[in-house]
């Protein structure tokens, strides 16, 4: 069976990149799919691992080439899903999460309707807020333009199929993986089996 | 939070009813809805643990006075579920499996869109007629009744959300468990939720 497509995204602060590398980290069947970016590398963050950052020239001869699954502008920078790594993975029966915000989200659920859609949210904005101010590297502009930019993004969570309420880190992980096995026995995903007993049926 | 509806339908032979035993065994947090039927009860059957058993006139009246949320007539015989012993288990945060058959499932899935509707099937139709003839205990003449009856039923396999192909009765279990927890974070059982981080978004 082929891999499963699935979509995270969520408000800044929700620790979707924790619970990401978590899921990851504890099992073997994901690939994470790096986007293409053209905003600039932060501190610690490796080219081809977090993302391959590219100059606003190559990401735009990218989309002319149809190399991307989808890409949109947040903040004034480019960010694309890369088709042929998605491909790949899928191919080799990996399930591919991407990690991308609500407008990339709905491109993808167009193109693949199969696409599991997950939002992960914190239990509340005021602990969204907590956890920004928290972090002490945001300044209070920063964390304004991040509520900001939740009051928005809230309008797009009913369009994801799944909630993650990421409260504990541990619970969050194994919810996320809940979800990704139950998928396949979604009968959606099980066409070819059931071509195979109808044939079967029919043929007695 | 309430719990949850599961309907369980499946081939004649699936091994269904093992599955469901076996599920009510090993967690906690589900009912069993015993169906009303006018059927005789079988060998080793209890009335009130297997089935309510009624007479004819008791299950019309049952129908009469809106006892029911749903009822069929299966090869002659009532079969129905009492209304009273689900709204009970449900408030009680109890997930209640209905173990139906095609016709009853389409009742309560129009009346309870948010019902969880899981399907089990042998892994093929050879499989099923291995375990039919398996039993020793029916005739050449039931087992192909049986297979006639698979033969209407395959047509509404896609009515239902997810397909146990049950071939391991442990990993059947598994699956059919890893399937209802994933339901507490379909974004549709979450309105609540999401409705409070609007109003917090609202409110900033």
């Amino acid at each position: 069976m082929d891999g499963i497509l699935i979509v995270m995204s969520g408000f800044s602060g929700a620790g979707k990149g924790t619970l990401l590398h978590r899921l990851l980290d504890d099992y073997e069947d994901f690939a994470f799919s790096v986007s293409m970016t053209t905003r600039a590398p932060r501190e610690g963050e490796v080219d081809g691992r977090d993302y391959f950052f590219v100059d606003k020239e190559k990401f735009e001869e990218t989309i002319r080439n149809g190399g991307l699954y989808e890409h949109a502008q947040y903040c004034g920078n480019y960010y694309g899903t890369p088709k042929a790594y998605v491909d790949e993975q899928l191919k080799k029966g990996k399930s591919v999460i991407l990690d991308i915000e609500v407008q990339g989200a709905m491109q993808i659920k167009e193109k693949f309707p199969d696409t599991l859609m997950v939002f992960v949210t914190p239990p509340s904005i005021a602990v969204l807020r907590k956890r920004l101010e928290g972090r002490g590297t945001e300044t209070a502009e920063v964390i304004n333009k991040r509520i900001d930019r939740a009051k928005e993004e809230v309008n797009w969570m009913d369009k994801y199929e799944y909630i993650i309420i990421n409260d504990d880190l541990d619970t969050a992980v194994k919810e996320m993986h809940d979800i990704i096995l139950a998928q396949r026995y979604q009968t959606k995903r099980l066409g070819t089996f059931i071509d195979e007993i109808k044939t079967e049926l029919k043929n007695i």
